[in-house]
């Protein structure tokens, strides 16, 4: 489901990441995704100030879809898959899942525009990523 | 955009909602949401204590969609808006809006499943909301 | 407990704020402090936009002190309360509580700075606090 | 100013812990404090689960204290230490401070309540804490 290049980010669930259905709150799976994307780009060398700094661009969320299969629950320690589904000129599209042990707990899409830092008008994906399509 | 009929929740962005790139962390989105989703319910007489009491269901979200137009600001004065666009047997699907003054800011889809509080196996939706549809 | 001008913020508990225990989760309550401080200074027309553009001005926390008596549930509609317990030439101390009916849950001591935005070196209140002392 | 035997837990700071004014938000720094708790409790065989399930016990925070120095930032790497300061009966008090690099950031006092799952009574602390005083 995830393919061998696949990157893995792993975590473990904190009270402060359940609520009082006893799992996990669900727009805290968004943070889950978010760190991993944040861990992918450093691995390519590009983390969120090197990028605003010598690149002047920031990366944004377009749109995203999630899929709940199963939720995480209290002290859990989970895994995050993230591969590049898609790579335009100056967007990504990141395939995600979050997983407990061997199964598929969420599902996400996240589409990730390159924007400059100060217009916000698009901009060229920087060379470290347009290699990785 | 939305119906006469659509529900309105009020709320303003505190510093909680905000992160370093100046805007609403997109995360936090969800959390308006569910408030505004959560209120749609209870003016409908139903609230999360009393679906757990009386009909032993809760609400799951089983997938969901954003859409980001625009960014929203600390201090900024938000507008949610809620209609039911389906209702199956056992699920509700929202379409809801955040507005910021007469602009939408994010979209979103939720999908949202009835279960039984101890089983989770899929549930008739209560009464009063059969009848909204 | 409070004064009879004891500012007045009221609230409501949602799933985004409680924890796996079934209550609010503990850092959960700053925030509710916080909202209640932001609509405290607002009263006396400063918010923090205007705090920042027109005084180069901004609040910090210096430190804080939380007593939990009985903590706050899903879907409670409570109550913060905020005054000024000491003010300084730099330095203001908020006595908060927060109340569900007639009891104090949380009893918060706030002592907060002002101070320059660019050089965070402290700065004399504005005049619309002082006037508060 | 922290003794050898303290504990260590190590994290960074992701876009969700920060807010407008480009730091992170007060309220996360007791998500850091209680991540780190957590790992303390569990170095010594005692996870929340375990502690529910076998002594009937949850951990409830009594009152803290914290004293902001200096605040931390984006993609920061930080240190949690904890070490208990004084153990009672039925209570645990940690000290506990955020480093960056060789700095304190944050420095906390948190005093921890054992009570029965079911009654809130106050309870023994279990063994395994006990011989840690």
């Amino acid at each position: 489901m995830t393919s061998p290049s696949a990157d893995h980010f792993n975590l473990r669930v904190y009270y402060e990441d359940t609520d009082a259905s006893g799992v996990v709150y669900h727009a805290n799976y968004l943070k889950y995704f978010e760190r991993a994307r944040t861990e992918w780009l450093e691995r390519r060398g590009l983390d969120h100030r090197a990028l605003a700094a010598s690149h002047e661009i920031v990366f944004t969320l377009a749109d995203l879809r999630l899929s709940f299969k199963r939720p995480a629950r209290l002290d859990d320690r989970l895994r995050v898959t993230s591969r590049i589904a898609e790579a335009g000129r100056a967007r990504l599209m990141f395939d995600q899942s979050i997983w407990c042990n061997d199964e598929v707990l969420i599902q996400g899409e996240f589409t990730v525009a390159c924007v400059n830092i100060a217009t916000f008008k698009p901009q060229r994906l920087p060379f470290a990523i347009r290699e990785e399509r």
